[in-house]
Parts: structure tokens; C-alpha cells; sequence
């Protein structure tokens, strides 16, 4: 990157309107900066100054990267479908994976991850223990097909993503790994300039066990968080627990009325339940019947379960039933989280299931659905409902309820566990504080993987006896067109972009009032100076009104702006003026010591923010 | 990238067998040397120690693209078809282009070259010609779907290429970006450490004028060479000319005999036909009937023409003959070039017509065309034709040739062109010096496109009176990863890669004869030493025998070998042994000494190959 430039010898096509599309603050100002263009939906092009920026993002995150003994390397964004069906994903992966079929009619896949690619490379390599740890990582191209791109290089296709893969002969070895990728990861991002928030996430379709998500606030996030407002705890809603706000019973207690089966005419919903029964919400036993696919538990001492088909959905990968259906039984004004719940069951995937199956399934119409006396489906009961001794459910037939239903005495489960979605207002379960929500967006994911794909795609290595194992493996990724987005978002003003020193396409910019005669000659100093200390500094060189080029410098946000003038330089010590941007005054400095004391403020800040 | 690192904790897997698909040098000693491995036919992943040396070669061509002036941009691999049917290539490219459905069936590419796209982003932006001239480049991934990818990265499926683009108001600026490029062209390959041979290409499928390759000499290489053993003339055979062998008659001589029809039983090929008449191939009049694709050639007044369907590739691109076909005579001893041929005709391909063509355009057996009679296709004539005022031809029927043929009294052309293919021991025109071939292998393309993709996407700039404009376009061409291989194709010997400093992974390796006690203190000392002064050092810690230890040495090809042994240390003033890979003698120096003349060596040798 060269380290002085003037604005006519480069290309910024700064834009007074805003995109009509742009929704959100870093598309708008990636745009009308001139740092990004448009190729179709989803797909963007990075103009020269979008590129520097882009680029001190890659440096930064390299630098941590190689800190932690991460090794770089460069595999093809291209790879074979073969390594993916080795590994169950070919299947498991949906239509946001890119298929490609070449001239030949071979299937490829243009890379949305590399778990397949680089664990069949360490597969070929990998032989003695004395090889492992083993830590490698590669900055490439990445694609998933959205059905909805949006936000600009927020949520593009194509992008680029920091992936990073370790193996280990055991668990403590990984997790050594997994916490210097935690500490980069948070080095990473302040040195970005970025209020990250870190939370424990699941593993969505990756399979595993530890996760920690690096999450930025934003109104247009995808998560959902759920924080603590008096202590740490931050959890994605997908994976958040609370504090019980139920005591369990000891033991039924003697007065409890028996069952009783009561007319519901008419009644559907648990609204027009609580309203018929004029009670509320917390009294009933909701019953959902899910459908899962490709779950891993076994399933052969469950209701229903010696019956289900099982297949393997690839040779070294363990056996699945490809579809499954299970009645979850929670407190009425609780809701189901299917994240949790398919992550209990090892499903890849559990959603409601459909009105015919559930008519099927319990033999009533829908609506009247409960755990009383149905069978032949496995009932997962909510820890919440454990609690309830006096509870109202579905009959399993039209208009009819049962009263008095206890836990235990009425009806079994086939598992009981946590599934509830965790709300704001829900207790901290660390300190009891009140939980409050956010919307986040993922910039980074730290995941032990486990054997997950070590098994499938059958690596191993010998140990000092000479015993073959298979090594533990962790996956750790970071977008960067994200991360740089994110900057954005959290360092702006109505004027433009405020660029932290860490991440500037130029350190500074000289602005001369007319480029023309002293001034002229003074600017190109003052940039030749910079340069020579290796402070980088845009001239804006051009033909345009003072305003003009100070409405730019504030748009596309450089962080020290030098005004060169003629007044200023007509003082009997000629001066410039120097002002930070996002700082409302500006200060004269002597002509003669402005690139020192320049390099001093950029050197300064650039130290301060390497340290914290 | 680290300038220090320990072989311990970097992964160099080297090997000493040969991999049994690797054909070249290159190919072998980047697998042996542990810089690449395979994760699919023609789909490479480069380790730790390639990447090294793939990153030098993508420095040095960043800086000198950006001392052009040519500005880095970054656009997606993957892009949208509708630009590539703007242009017309969508149908024109074949199927070396890969294309991709997305989910909601629109057509992608992933970029073999990137024309359309930027010239899709410059057409959004040009307003103005006080924007112009413009260069923009990137370097990123690339892909072509080669049918038998083979030699390593020499000729892969995924590879990196710097492509640049550059526009402008008028010739004069097109030639002078063309000229620096070209400079910057012969500067990058010198940096290299590279030998390349500049030649005038044929465009191939791109269209336009003026054209460079930057090619190496290959025993493998796709393209043959013309070279001059006197001068400096050098070009690809498929655009190559010569001096010509022949003197065309002044008129026709007043003696010269009548055409006369001649029985020639059973004799088909020029060779029967020599030893059939008593005479050798020069005296024929070879006719070959050739079929056209696309040819923009306007044909309207050719014979035959009139009747020929045309068509549009694209709304702006220019009309096309779909199919056409042409006689061409060229004397017997000599080959069409069918490069030549298409650049005349304008057209994306021409090929040998079916048998089926030739038999109902030339109304006889194949083998018996010729040009005497032959009516309702345009005959070409090759410039030797001309000379010959006592030829023999095909006489359009079975068994029959007609000898005493003149050009011009007994057969008229519709063109005379120079479509020879030139060959060893035809004579240079430039010095009438023997002309010889060589194979090569491309590695850079410098191109004037001309107006091509402008027109056809519909690109227009303002001047200074306000009237639009096409802006003429140059591309620019170079293969990271066949540099790379090249490099070590031109620079090994038997025992593995010796890189030229400028491209080396490490510029110095240490190999301490046992890691420990002083040996080890010392390697340490000089390894932090070197590093601080910005010499790149690897330090094989490895507990390995000594021979071992040499023999990856010199494999992996670091230019200079430390070796820190207990017997140098103990001499009076404590020595180590100093060698430069490729050389055969190595020399003792001391060890408090050691750093500093390293780096003197280091930065001289680079200093050296900078300024040549």
C-alpha cells in the first residue's frame, strides 16, 4: 500500500445521496464514501479506499493470528464435493452451500467454510503425536448463498472470512488453543476499535461442544441476545438459561384434586383458554408435537423408537434417524427454543410439525393436543412443568380439557430438560439479576468441534506406543467485510465516517486551501514528510471549493485533517491548522513542526490502542 | 509474515519420494519441499513455507503496479452472468468458464477474467474524461475449468491472477499505460529473478490490436515460439511472420503453359501426389476449406455472402456471421495458421470443415478442391500462392488435378493474406536470420482492447464540449502462481529449489548441529539478531541428524545456511560455517560477527537484484 496519495491520482467517487437500498449507517457510508460499489445483490466490489481499510483488517487479524502460532496457508475456494460428502455435510448443509457442477459433471462446492478441506489436508499429513498441536489458518474468499443479501458487506454472499482449524491429542491441549484464540479474538477487536460483546452460542449446525460468539450491537442483527444487567452474563438467546422461577413440589401434596376432564367449547387458543377458565397463562401444560430430522440420540428405548428407520448419511459418519417426532410438554407462557431443543436431541435440524402429522400423532384434532394418555411419541417435559401440580392441558379430542393435571401422577416424560426460550425480564442464573435483550451481529465464532470431523473423515495419528487415535479438533472464524462494516456502525457522526487511527485508509489528510503557488509547495511537503516517517496521508489535490473537500474529508473520515491557507501561512510564523475528526475545534501548529507533531499524535494513538 | 520462526513450530512436510503425477521440476520440488499439496485434480493448497514465497511474488507485483499508477480494487470471484452476456462472452468463452446456478436459478461465473466486471463498475462512475485515464487491478482468485489441468500450479483449475484495466479518452493514452506496463511487466519478472522472453501474441479469443506475452522457455509449454538466431525478434508461432521465401512474378510469362486437366489415379495426399508427378510439394496449391464461427468480417460482397444469416451476441455488440465457410490455397509445403486465419476473419474459431461441407461446398471428393472453378465460397489466398505461375491443384473431381495453374489468369481470390504458419529455418523479416522454435509458457499478457468491451457495455465519458465518448481499454495480465512455479523451474538443482533472494521464504536457515547448550544459545542469539534487522530466519530446531537436517536445507532452497556446530565454537574466537545454497564452498566467520554479515549479504543480493 503506498503511503502518500493524491485524491486526482485515485479514484473515490464520494455520493451526496444516499443509496436507496442502504438501510443501515455503514452501507450508507461505505457507498457515499466511495469504498464500495455495487456488482449485483449481494456482491460488491471494493474501490481503493474501501480496499485499505479492508486491508488493515486482514493485517491486524494476521498479526494476532500468527501470534498464537496459527499457521497460514491457502487452499482453493473451490473444492470437491467428495471431502464434503465424506464428511455428512453435502447433505446436512442446505441450499445456502454453492454447488457447482464443472464440464465434466464432477461436483464442487465454492467454499462457504473449511472444515472439510483443511481436516482432508492434515488427514494426509498427520501421522505421530509429535505433530499435534497443530493450528492452521488461511484469510479467502468465502460464499453463501442468501436467499436475502442485505446491509450491504453485513450480510453479503460472497466475503471474506479468517478460518482457522486446530488439532489436538486432548482436551486440554485444545483448550489451550481455544483460549488463545479467545484472547486473540478480543485483541482482535479492540485493536479494531470495536465494543465487542462475547457470548457463550450454540453450535447451530456445527456440532460440538464449547462456543463463544463475538457479537457486535445492532439494531439489524440476526441474534438475539440475552444479557445481565448487574453482572457479566451474556448468552445468545439460542443457548441462554435462567433462573428457575419455579420451586418443585417435594412430593404431590395430599390435598391435590384428582384428573378431571372439562368441557371447552369453542376454546383453541391458551388466550381463549385463560379467558373461558378465567385464570392465566402460567397454569397451563402447552403441548407441541416436533419434527426432527437426522437425529443422532438414540432413540431405541423411546416410545415409538425400535420402529424408526436409521440410516448413515456417510460412511465414517455416526447413524441417524433421518426423521423423528417428539411432543414437547411446557408452561403456558413459555415458548419453545427449537435451538436448544434440537441441540438435546443431536438433530440437525426440529421445527413444528405439520397440522396432518400431529392429527396423526395424537389422534385429535389440532389445538387439543397434551401429555394425558398419549403414547407411542417420546414426551419432552419442560424442567418448568416439573413444578406445576395443578395444571390445565389438551384432552386429545375436540372442546375437551383435562383440570388438575400433576407431573408424575398424571402423565410420565420420556426426558425432562431445559428448553425454554429465555426472555428479558427472565432472572440471571448466575446472580438473579434482571436479563435484558439486545439484536447482535456475529463477528467471530471460537467452536471446539470435538471428533465431529476427525471421525467422519477418518484421521488419526499414532501416539508414543505406537496406538492410533483420533485427534480432538477446534474451528475458529472471524468475518472481516463485517468487521469492517461494524467499525462503521460504532465509529460515525451525521458528517461521515470516524475512523479509528487502527483501521484509516490515511492516517491524515492535507487539505490545501488552493493548490496553487505556497501552498501547493507547502502541502506537498508536509505529505513528503509524512510519507518519509510513515504516516499515510491523502493530498486533496483537487480543483474544488474548500467546502467541497471538507464535506469529503469528513465523509470518508480520515482521522487528522491539516488545512493548508494562505492566511495562515502569511502569519509572521506560518501556520496550518490541524483538527481531529469528531473533535468540534481545530489548533494552529507551526508549518516547520506540523509533520513532527503529526507523527507524534498518529504514533501516539496508534501505541495507545496497540496496549489496552 | 513472521520474519523468524522455528521449524518445530511451522509445518514443512517435506518428502523424499517424487509424487508420481509430477512431470516437472517445479511440480516435484513444490511437493517435496512441502510448499503445496494437492486437494483435487488441479485444485493446489499452499503450506506455510509456499505461501512465503507466493506472498513475495504478489508483493512485488503489487509495487510495481501501483508505481504505475494503477489502483487496487477488490470485486467478488463470483459475479452475475447478465454482465457476460452484455458482452457477448457468455456464449463466445466455451466451456473453460464455470458457471453456477444459485438457488434461485440465476446464472453465475466464477471469474476466469474480469473485463466485465470492471468495466461494469467504471461504466457507473465515468462521467467525465477529466476522470481518464483510469487503471484499476486486483489480485485475486481466478478459475478456469481446464479439462486436464496437469503440472502442478503450472496449469491448475483455481489459481491468482493480477488483471488490471485501464481506459482512456484517446491512443496516445492507451500506449503510454501500455508502455508502462510493459516496463512494470519486464521489472516484476527481473525482480523475480526470471528470464522471460517478451513476444508479439495473437489476442486469442480477447479481440484488439497491439499485444506482449511475457513468456518463459518450457519443455511443457502450451505456446511455441518463433525466435531469431541474429536479432532480437521473437513472437508466438500463432501470430509469427517471416521473410518471404518467394518472388512474385512481374507479369505473367508470354511462355507460360496453358491449364491442363490431368489424371491422377488413386492419389489423394500431397505426398502421393509428389511421387505421382515427380516433384516435390512447393509446387502445389494446397485448398483447404475452412469453417468460421462468429465472424465479424463484413462478407456482404464476398461470393455467397449475401445469403449469409447474421446475427447480435448482445444488443450493443457488433453483428456476426454465425457460420461461414472459406477456400484457402496456400503452397503445399506449408501449414495454415488458423490464428492467423481467425484474426483476418475476425472470428472466435475457425476449424477444418466436415467432410460432409467440404463435399457439397467444393461439389467433389474430398481431396480433389482446389481453387480453379471453385465458385459460391470466398477463396483466400495465401501470399506464396501469388508467386507461383506453374502450380498443380485439385481439379474438383475424382482422380483428377490440373497442373500449369497461375494465380490470377486461371483463378481469382477474394482476399491475398499471410496466413502461413512460420517454422525453424524460415527466415527472420526483420534480418533474414534463421528462425528457430522453442516452447513457452505464458506468464503475462499485456493487451489494447481497444473499444471491444466499451461498446458492447456501453461505456461513455463527456469531453470537454460536452459530447459523448467511447474510452478505449487495455487489460492486463499475470499468473501468481505460474511465476511462482517458474521461478523454480529456472532456479533449481538436483538437490532442490535454490530462490533467488527476492523470492525465498526465509533468506537465511540455521541449523545447529545439536539443538542444545551453547549450539543452542548461539542459534537463538543470532536468529533474534538477524531478525531485528529484518532478515528472514528459519531455525531447524529439529532433533534430527545433521544430514538430514542439510538435506531439507537444500531442498527447501533457503539462500543462506548458518551452521552452528560445538567444533566452530570451541576454536579460539568462535566460528560458524556461512553457505550459500547453489554454491559449492562454504566459509567459517565469526560468530559475534555472523549477524552482520548476513545482513550485509542479504540486503546487498536484494539491493543488487532491485537496481538491475
Amino acid at each position: 500500500m503506498l503511503s502518500s496519495m493524491k485524491v486526482t491520482k485515485t479514484f473515490i467517487p464520494t455520493l451526496r445521496e444516499v443509496p436507496a437500498d442502504a438501510v443501515i449507517v455503514s452501507h450508507r457510508l461505505m457507498f457515499r464514501s466511495g469504498m464500495l460499489r455495487k456488482l449485483a445483490n449481494g456482491l460488491f466490489a471494493y474501490l481503493p479506499l474501501g480496499l485499505r481499510a479492508f486491508r488493515k483488517v486482514e493485517t491486524i487479524i494476521r498479526e494476532e493470528m500468527d501470534a498464537t502460532g496459527s499457521l497460514e496457508i491457502k487452499p482453493t475456494v473451490v473444492v470437491p464435493a467428495e471431502l464434503w460428502k465424506e464428511s455428512g455435510r453435502w447433505e446436512a448443509m442446505g441450499e445456502a452451500m454453492l454447488r457447482v457442477k464443472n464440464r465434466l459433471g464432477a461436483d464442487f462446492v465454492v467454499s462457504p467454510t473449511a472444515e472439510e478441506a483443511v481436516t482432508s489436508l492434515v488427514r494426509d499429513e498427520l501421522s505421530s503425536y509429535r505433530q499435534l498441536p497443530l493450528s492452521i489458518y488461511q484469510i479467502n474468499t468465502k460464499y453463501r448463498d442468501e436467499i436475502r443479501p442485505r446491509y450491504g458487506v453485513m450480510r453479503g454472499r460472497e466475503f471474506v472470512m479468517k478460518d482457522a482449524y486446530s488439532y489436538h491429542t486432548d482436551e486440554a491441549s485444545l483448550d489451550e488453543t481455544y483460549k488463545a484464540m479467545g484472547r486473540a479474538y478480543r485483541r482482535i477487536f479492540q485493536r479494531c476499535g470495536l465494543s465487542v460483546i462475547p457470548v457463550r452460542a450454540d453450535s447451530g449446525a456445527m456440532g460440538g461442544s464449547d462456543s463463544e460468539e463475538f457479537m457486535v450491537e445492532s439494531e439489524i442483527g440476526d441474534n438475539t441476545l440475552i444479557l445481565c444487567k448487574d453482572c457479566a452474563y451474556a448468552a445468545n438467546v439460542e443457548k441462554a438459561g435462567c433462573k428457575p422461577d419455579f420451586t418443585a413440589p417435594s412430593s404431590l401434596e395430599a390435598s391435590m384434586p384428582a384428573l378431571e376432564k372439562i368441557d371447552t367449547p369453542q376454546v383453541k387458543t391458551i388466550d381463549e383458554l385463560c379467558a373461558f377458565l378465567k385464570t392465566d397463562a402460567k397454569r397451563f401444560i402447552k403441548t407441541l408435537i416436533y419434527r426432527a430430522i437426522n437425529v443422532e440420540l438414540d432413540l431405541s428405548a423411546a416410545p415409538g423408537g425400535s420402529q424408526l428407520a436409521k440410516r448413515k448419511p456417510a460412511p465414517e459418519a455416526p447413524e441417524v434417524y433421518p426423521e423423528a417426532f417428539f411432543a414437547v410438554a411446557i408452561r403456558g407462557d413459555l415458548e419453545v427454543n427449537e435451538i436448544k431443543l434440537a441441540a438435546l436431541l443431536k438433530a440437525s435440524e426440529v421445527a413444528l410439525a405439520a397440522d396432518s402429522d400431529v392429527v396423526r400423532l395424537t389422534n385429535a384434532p389440532v389445538g387439543f393436543a397434551g401429555p394425558v394418555g398419549l403414547s407411542g411419541i417420546p414426551i419432552i417435559v419442560d424442567e418448568t412443568v416439573t413444578a406445576m401440580n395443578d395444571g390445565v392441558t389438551g384432552a386429545l379430542a375436540q372442546d375437551l380439557h383435562y383440570a388438575h393435571v400433576v407431573y408424575g401422577r398424571d402423565f410420565q416424560s420420556w426426558m425432562v430438560a431445559d428448553v425454554r426460550t429465555v426472555k428479558a425480564g427472565d432472572r440471571c442464573a448466575l446472580c438473579g439479576g434482571e436479563l435484558y435483550e439486545k439484536k447482535g451481529n456475529e463477528l467471530g465464532h471460537i467452536f471446539k468441534l470435538g471428533y465431529k470431523y476427525t471421525r467422519s473423515m477418518n484421521v488419526s495419528y499414532l501416539d508414543e506406543n505406537g496406538k492410533s487415535h483420533l485427534p480432538l479438533m477446534g474451528t475458529y472464524g472471524i468475518g472481516l467485510d463485517r468487521t469492517l462494516a461494524s467499525v462503521i456502525e460504532e465509529h460515525h457522526d451525521d458528517d461521515g465516517i470516524i475512523w479509528p487511527l487502527t483501521i484509516a485508509p490515511y492516517h491524515v489528510i492535507i487539505i490545501p486551501i488552493k493548490y496553487e503557488g505556497a501552498v501547493q509547495a507547502l502541502a506537498d511537503e508536509l505529505a513528503a514528510a509524512l510519507e518519509k516517517t510513515g504516516v499515510e496521508v491523502l493530498l486533496d489535490d483537487r480543483n474544488e471549493r474548500p467546502g467541497v473537500k471538507f464535506k469529503d474529508a469528513d465523509l470518508i473520515g480520515i482521522p487528522y485533517r491539516v488545512v493548508v491557507g494562505d492566511k495562515n501561512l502569511a502569519l509572521e510564523v506560518p501556520k496550518v491548522e490541524v483538527k481531529r475528526r469528531g473533535e468540534k475545534e481545530s489548533h494552529l501548529v507551526e508549518a516547520a513542526k506540523a509533520a513532527e507533531e503529526l507523527r507524534g499524535l498518529v504514533q501516539g494513538e496508534l501505541e495507545e490502542m496497540a496496549s489496552q
